[in-house]
């Protein structure tokens, strides 16, 4: 038996690799290539250093690990499985890939426990394990006392040569290497091959050196295939610099054992083939059938539960003893871990009134953010350079930076995409921290992979964008929004919100906050501009998507939609038709996604069927609002790209003008 | 006088700085800091090295030059006012950042003949450089003969610490680094300054030493204030190392000469005010008035012109004895440059007939993409590293590689945002060619902002996106489109075609070369999975977007509309329905884009009016759809995010299956 001729590590690096290629081969689809390659760096750091309760997988103090080389999911499952997690059966992994399995093609969180973030989409892992090693830096920093350590985790990052290609691991990595988070420890599976063959045809670079650039400590293991030794002496040197985060590059075979196939991109992304599983159980000495692991290497592994059990009750003790001494702090942190919000939390919010002097939503917002984050410890975030136009700061608060860690605004820099994984990894590091990034509207662009997976992955982040219109102005078209609301809007699961004024605003936040809590994105696109506060707007309107603005008598004869900083055009132009004898609604519609979620009776008392003459207004594209105009409607839009002139130019030019959306309605009501 | 205070290249270089101030100041907007620090680099570049033709902008033998840093625009428009092109007058500087000025808030290609590329949003302009780059090399090797080099010029750029944080540019540059592209020379205005402050807070890596890492020629000008023959010497170093590309770092001041804002955040982007701007004055010695360039810059400047003419007329001469000597060659580059196609071009699509074997459309596209380059020598570009996924190779046709520039398939290495812009920087180099650039459809989340800007700065590329719907299976919801058409079809100037089988992919290619050509990009979208050859299904008809694919005696009672992989699902549908006595139309739309596009007789005739019980069938979001559904009509769409299974199960899982076509209509109906 096989037992006899390999050591029990390899014993366990195996199981790893056939477990990997035989729910492949079934399921005949998937990326048996990476597992097979990074199982020995795997196990040693599952084996050696990984501190997890397999029966506890949210116990607060684990061990982050991201496998952000997601397509090679079965590593990660294979691992979850041995090491005793009940969300991965070896039933599960027969089902690899298949409807409704917890072994999907790509990690999945939140269908997963044990897997801490989604990957797949290359680079976001990486960068995500740099916001979770933030997320723990920042706890840390906060809640620790010299004589009790309750945040204390390490956070680990398998990557892989296609991660390292891809722009945003390049800004996270800089990013990591400013803030010198010495707790994020990378692996990068060396291994030459990427899906067009070998690296060589694109990708020469140094990495190494490239990440010393950025200020990291680089280690290099040049045979992973086989030299544990060295593996785990680089996890423990790494651990042993606190001051950076660690890079190490871990020389590997892709398909490690495959006789015909291994370092080829032919095992990059499909089944082995039978005959090749035969020649490779042979070449590997593999005695065991499909899915059979040998029982010495699943006890071995299973350890990590009676490790984890004690890791988890040891980690109790120290904060009942915290608890004790700092009862104030605990409570703060059990709330937090609790996704509790505090009693009356949203009292902050201010309202306005049309006597209120008229001020841009981003202003509004930056006074709901600091009125906020006094009651909301948990909210951290920042600007990706746009600080003072994004208007994020929280005022007399610190910067979060290395050795600072307690601080709460982040300078994220010009990097918006990393800006996005990192909040998404904050979020996921489901401790109850609140993160938010901002930007102008229109750079959600380079950072859309990224507020995708926020809503697909359930990570509570809060997108504040502002300039959100060709009332931008001078800058011009490369900074105008025009499609950029619809394309957000059509995002599932992410709720954008586009508030017309300080009220509006305040609504837009509550929805955020409480959204976050329940690990759901929010988007809130904010003015440039000054914008008047507006008679009947509401708190309570915004939390319902749509609301009644100003109504009149009777059944209207035509409806004014508008949305943040055109609503109030809607209110000038309704008095105006009303003054001709027309009867005119107003609907303020900060948020479709919202009004879609109503009932249907809500929605026919704000919308009603009827009345099908019905005017949106919104200086943006007109895609998508033909379901609420209808075919007899006009939308006031913007369906080409702006132009750079001052922002009151701009809207006048292209019609968002009281005068316009009058004549439109007159158009339509014929 | 300042004539007497200041030397000759002093009086230039504060030209350009006083030009951007002033014009900020005018227009009480815009970012001086960059021209006042980068004016002394740009003056050496544009009086020592720069060839280009003021008088004939678009002489194609031309340097290319490229703000990165595109807010720092007034220095390029000061360069082409100073050099003499006709395109930005005195008098338009002074309508800086107004409507319909020929000098918006960043330089746009579109709009200022000079501008070569589009740029603002930070990174896009260097990988653009690096499409110039790509292109002349190409070309070069392609038509240069031993005694007729009729391509031969550089591609300069400035970039500044935004885009240098960007991952779009680190992309970029490992790729240029891979290609050793030696005619790519990049400035690097290290002013250590960005809008949030000083780099310090956020941006602390060693840029040089990350582009060493990259294969990169690494040059440091340390005092680029002052040191003009040190820029002077670095750029010509930099010419001469010709199998790297090279970047120099030019240390420099923001704002440089105000006594109070240089080196701050607060002269990156806004004006100096009255007093600021006297004291700058005063401390740089500047006598002259606001928008007054004395005669001894303006006359040395624009020698520019004599010598743009000189070296126009000499390539002339190289043409003219290259034509001489190789006909056909220089007919064929002739053709390239004059942007038409050869005649005939479009013979060589393919038409299918239902006998014919059902081909997933990403095989179709692989057919029409060899037989195009076989008659199209302009026609290059390549993969995302997902070549065999997406089909995209020109069989028989080389790599594009260092020192193989020849050849037309590029390996752009899992970078698609650098792809896109560099994709860009191809079709803007204005020689004719036609680039197109590959992925799975989900991951144009990671290049959209270069897929926006192709449609916003007439950059005729082709976007080739496989995989694009939830028939994609396996790999799950990281990997599914579900919102990406709808985003995709909200970017004004960007058409999309999901052709339904073999046919429609001929007339998808069909429109998008004749689009590339008119400057206007393409995306197509195509099936991982196998589709039928419909009957009726026409080239012609998508070169309209919509057309009626099957139709009923007199006026249908409902309307079936099908895109891509789900058409084939109403044909059969509408048969099932004809058979229990239902008049039904079905629509085939591979391009709404084009179908709004048609005029509304044409329309009315495909969607009457009367006809107000439809069903759109699209396994994507229904976002978007009303428009053409109607309120009385249903979308067959998915508006949740996908799933991990066999593609086949996920399609009818999601409803995407002939009965549920059949059931929709029926509850239409009513």
């Amino acid at each position: 038996m096989a037992v006899a001729t390999q050591s029990l590590e390899q014993l366990c690096i195996n199981s790893i690799r056939f477990l990997a290629v035989d729910a492949v081969e079934k399921a005949k689809s998937g990326h048996p290539g990476l597992p097979m390659g990074a199982a020995p760096m795997a196990f040693v750091l599952w084996d050696k250093f990984m501190r997890v309760n397999p029966k506890n997988p949210q116990w607060f103090n684990r061990d982050r690990f991201v496998l952000s080389a997601g397509h090679g999911s079965m590593l990660q499952y294979a691992l979850l499985y041995l090491a005793g997690f009940d969300s991965v059966t070896i039933e599960d992994i027969k089902q690899f890939r298949q409807w409704e399995s917890s072994t999907p093609g790509h990690p999945e969180n939140f269908i997963t426990a044990g897997v801490e973030v989604t990957t797949g989409p290359l680079g976001q892992g990486i960068a995500n394990g740099v916001g979770l090693a933030m997320a723990e830096a920042h706890l840390a920093a906060k809640y620790n006392k010299p004589d009790a350590k309750i945040v204390d985790h390490y956070t680990y990052v398998i990557l892989g040569d296609g991660c390292n290609m891809e722009g945003i691991s390049g800004e996270a990595a800089s990013f990591a290497g400013h803030l010198g988070l010495g707790k994020l420890i990378a692996l990068y599976d060396d291994n030459h091959i990427s899906i067009d063959g070998s690296t060589d045809v694109a990708f020469t670079e140094d990495v190494s050196k490239r990440f010393e650039a950025y200020g990291w400590h680089v280690l290099h293991v040049k045979d992973g295939n086989n030299d544990l030794a060295a593996i785990e002496k680089a996890i423990a040197d790494a651990k042993a610099v606190t001051d950076k985060p660690t890079m190490i590059k871990v020389t590997t075979t892709i398909g490690y054992g495959s006789p015909n196939k291994q370092n080829t991109a032919g095992i990059h992304g499909a089944a082995l083939g039978a005959d090749e599983i035969a020649l490779t159980r042979s070449n590997l000495k593999w005695e065991y059938a499909p899915f059979d692991v040998p029982a010495d290497a699943l006890n071995h592994m299973r350890k990590a539960v009676e490790r984890g059990a004690k890791a988890e009750s040891e980690w109790n003790q120290v904060f009942a003893s915290y608890k004790a001494k700092y009862a104030k702090e605990a409570a703060e942190f059990e709330r937090l871990l609790s996704s509790k919000l505090p009693d009356g939390w949203d009292k902050v919010l201010p309202t306005y009134t049309p006597e209120d002097k008229g001020l841009p939503t981003r202003k509004h917002s930056e006074t709901c953010l600091n009125k906020l984050a006094a009651v909301l410890p948990e909210l951290i975030g920042g600007s990706a350079d746009l600080t003072h136009s994004n208007l994020t700061e929280i005022k007399g608060e610190g910067d979060f930076q290395k050795g600072q860690y307690q601080n709460r605004n982040v300078h994220f820099g010009v990097r918006e995409h990393a800006m996005g994984a990192i909040c998404n990894g904050m979020a996921l590091h489901n401790s109850g921290l609140i993160p938010y990034g901002a930007t102008f509207l229109i750079f959600t662009d380079y950072m859309r992979a990224a507020i995708r997976l926020s809503a697909l992955s359930l990570a509570g982040s809060i997108w504040v964008m502002t300039h959100d219109s060709i009332g931008q102005g001078e800058d011009g078209p490369t900074h105008q929004p025009i499609e950029t609301l619809a394309s957000l809007r059509a995002i599932p699961n992410l709720t954008v919100i586009r508030p017309a004024d300080g009220t509006e605003t305040s609504g837009a936040y509550k929805v955020a906050i409480a959204n976050a809590k329940a690990n759901n994105p929010t988007l809130l696109a904010f003015s440039r501009q000054n914008l008047p506060n507006l008679a009947g707007s509401s708190i309570e309107g915004v939390t319902k998507g749509g609301y009644i603005l100003v109504d009149c008598q009777g059944t209207p004869e035509i409806i004014l939609i508008g949305t943040g900083s055109e609503t109030n055009l809607c209110v000038t132009a309704a008095e105006k038709l009303t003054a001709e004898g027309k009867k005119v609604r107003v609907v303020s519609m900060p948020s479709t996604d919202l009004f879609d979620e109503q009932n249907a009776a809500y929605r026919e008392s704000v919308l009603p069927k009827a009345v099908t003459k019905r005017v949106s207004v919104e200086a943006a594209s007109s895609f998508g609002w033909h379901k609420y105009i209808g075919t007899e409607g006009e939308a006031v839009s913007i369906d080409r790209f702006g132009a750079s002139a001052p922002g009151a130019v701009c809207l006048e030019k292209f019609g968002f003008s009281v005068e316009n959306v009058v004549a439109t309605a007159k158009k339509v009501l014929g």
